[in-house]
Parts: C-alpha cells; structure tokens; sequence
C-alpha cells in the first residue's frame, strides 16, 4: 500500500486525521504546513486544497481534503475505525458525524475566527463568539447525552474516528482563542465526553500525537497550549 | 422494502432528500412540519432531532437527521445516487459533500438566520450577512470549477446527491431571506452549475418535488418563491 502524506500543522484539525492513522498503524509521511509563513493560504497549499485549509490527505485515490471526508474514507477503506455501509450503527454514525462536521467545529471555527464572519468591527466578532459558545455549550450537552447511551461508535472501549474528531473539538474549546475569556466551557459539564477523552488520551496513537505535535501529558482531560518541536498552531 | 417517512416543510432542505428518494423512486411517505406553528422546536419533534430541523428520515434503521448523512446513507444503501465507497471517484465525491454540507450550506443559514448566530442586533447581524454572501458567492465559483472538470458525480447527465443537494443551494441563493437584496448573486455567474439546475429542473423528481411543494415552473433555473399545496416554507 502506498504511503499516504497528511499535511498538517501542529494542534491543528489534521491532528484528527493523525490520531485516526495512528490508531489503525496506516503508513504515512507528513508535510509541515508553515501557518506562521500563512502557506496554508499560498498557491501550492490551494492546489491541493483551494479553500487553503488544513489538513490535506494525499491518497492513492487522488487528494483529500474536510476533516470529515477524509476520517470517513480512511474508516471505509481500512476497517475498524466506524461501522461500515452495512451495519446498522452506520446511520446513527453518520448524523452525529455530519452533525460535528457541520455545526460543532464551524461553530468552533466562528469562535477562533469570528472576523471570517462578522467582519472587522471587534464588536460584531464578541457577539458572534458569545453567541457561538452558547450554542457549543448546548451541543456538547446533546452530544454527552448521546455518549451516555454509549453507541459503539462513541463507546470508550471502542476508539474510532468519533472518538477522535470529539476530544480534538474539545481540547480546542480547551484552549482556543488563548486570548479570551475560558470560563464559558468546563470538560466537567459532559462526563460522558470527558470518560471518552480519558480513553483516547491512554490510546498509543495519543502518545504518538503528543511527540509529534508537542500536546504535553494530559491532551485531552487537562490540556496545555502545544510547544510542538516543528512549526506553530496557530 | 418498508417505506421511509420524510418530516419535511415545503422549500426546506427536506427538498432535497426528496428528490433524492423520488429521482430513485424509493417508496416514502410524509409528514409536514408545521413551520407556521413551529412544530420543529416542539418536544414531539425534538425526538426525533434534538436540534429542531427539517429534514427528519424515519428509516428501518433508525432516524436519521442531517442532510448530507441522509443523501450518503440512502446513496450507499440504494446505489445509482453516489460514487459507492470501492470507486475511485469516493474520494472526491466526499470531500465536496462535506464541504456543502458544512461550508455551504452553513453559510446560507448565516444568512437567512442571523440573528442566531450574530445575536440580537440588527448591525451585527447585517454584516454577518454580507461577509457570508460573499463566502457564498466565493464558493460557488470553486464548485463551479470543479463542476467544469465534470466529475461523474456532478456530471448533468448522471443526476446524483450532489446536484439535488446543489441545485436547492442556489435556488435558496436565488430567494431566501425574501426581503433582502438579491444583487449578489446570479446563477449566470457560474455557467456549470447553472447548467447542473437546467438538468435537474428537467428530471421527473423535479416535477413530483414541485406539485408536493408549489416550486413553481423553473424551481432552480429562474426560481420563484414557494406557493405550497400544504405547510409554509418558513
């Protein structure tokens, strides 16, 4: 099988995409996107991904990019990381799975970017990222109250791409904007979500995550600003 | 084969999924949602989607909600709608349907709703829509670059998810919100996907889709807003 070449920056979405790789022991090689030099908005990055965003996932099948595309399409290619077609989890998977793609991270996306969206004005921006925590905060209580059922699909004992793109979304409200004010949004609020972030913070391909991209010891449950030893998060 | 049941209001992106489930003829029936009555925030509907929206597919494997996890799962279960997960064409078919679902189509939600996003003032609001037209209007031309190349799964002649699922956008582009200025967008802008709706418009899903919901004569060429038999589009 041929190497797959996952462009990423560190603390980025791609680190999702790492985990996933990292879970199921895939080869790959990576590409350093330099965010400090911006080349995630440059010509060459475009040609892989005209949106300029991160992360891009070369495969054999041509170039992938959307966070959610490609952790579908490692999942149905390999095995073991989502239900497949077949199986009946399989519906339940993808909702929740468009649901975070689509609402979830744009939501948080807003919050670390709202002049993307509300323009310039610092006003406008506050409103947004007010607004957006609000509602990040209600959508992880529904996605505790989903965990609590525990589908197969975000049971801790059965790590898959769910589990990953989930306690990436939540270190990120963690952290993210460093600047701004952190009290809106505590891991405790949703046990069910911090059990699954426990778990995958014990799994292999964390510890592979965390020397790579620089996450310190607690990613997931307790975590830090990255000091990755190449490149920057931000 | 047990027949689906569509929660759906006319114009709304339940349009899609049916015409997905017609251009397919899979047997369905429907339940309207009372948008004029705001039946979609009820409890009654909260049970089947915690989030309040339209579309709703009842399914012998559960209910599924979220537009892009309906057209994927029926695509994948039924075939002819979709490149299957063993073709080459998979991975390019994923990573525009999720770009769609959580770029796109989240972009035109920011417009139509802003007030849930920007929050309660009408400045923040206004910009926030005039920021994510033009992100939309940016989209669309990568699409329509993309729809150039005439990939299988936005090919005119192979009608799919893709272009039902495009071809609602830019109808919704073309009227939604009612009483806003129109002049940012002109489907004569992006001469592909326009031909794309041509296609679409002249599929017998098309008409089935415009008799249940009042579309109008050329619901994604030169659209009108909806005169629905039954329910409010809004």
């Amino acid at each position: 099988m041929s190497a797959y070449i996952l462009h990423y920056a560190p603390d980025n979405a791609s680190l999702i995409v790492r985990l996933a790789l990292e879970h199921r022991r895939l080869p790959y090689r990576t590409r350093l996107v330099n965010r400090a030099a911006a080349e995630q908005a440059g010509a060459a990055y475009r040609a892989l991904n005209p949106h300029g965003l991160i992360p891009v996932l070369e495969t054999p099948q041509g170039t992938l990019f959307e966070t959610g595309a490609i952790l579908l399409w490692l999942a149905d290619r390999h095995g073991g990381l989502a239900p497949s077609p077949d199986m009946r989890d399989r519906a339940g998977f993808l909702k929740w799975l468009f649901f975070v793609s689509n609402t979830l991270h744009p939501a948080l996306r807003m919050t670390f970017y709202p002049e993307k969206y509300a323009g310039p004005d610092k006003l406008h921006q506050a409103a947004l990222r007010k607004t957006m925590q609000t509602a990040i905060a209600t959508h992880l209580g529904t996605l505790d109250a989903v965990a609590a059922q525990c589908p197969v699909w975000l049971d801790p004992a059965h790590p898959g791409v769910m589990h990953f793109y989930l306690a990436a979304c939540l270190r990120w409200c963690a952290l993210y904007p460093s600047d701004a004010d952190r009290g809106w949004f505590r891991l405790a609020d949703t046990p069910h979500l911090r059990n699954l972030c426990a778990a995958v913070e014990a799994l292999p391909c964390t510890r592979a995550a965390q020397d790579a991209e620089g996450l310190g010891p607690t990613p997931f449950t307790a975590p830090c600003l990255a000091t990755p030893p190449e490149g920057s998060a931000t």
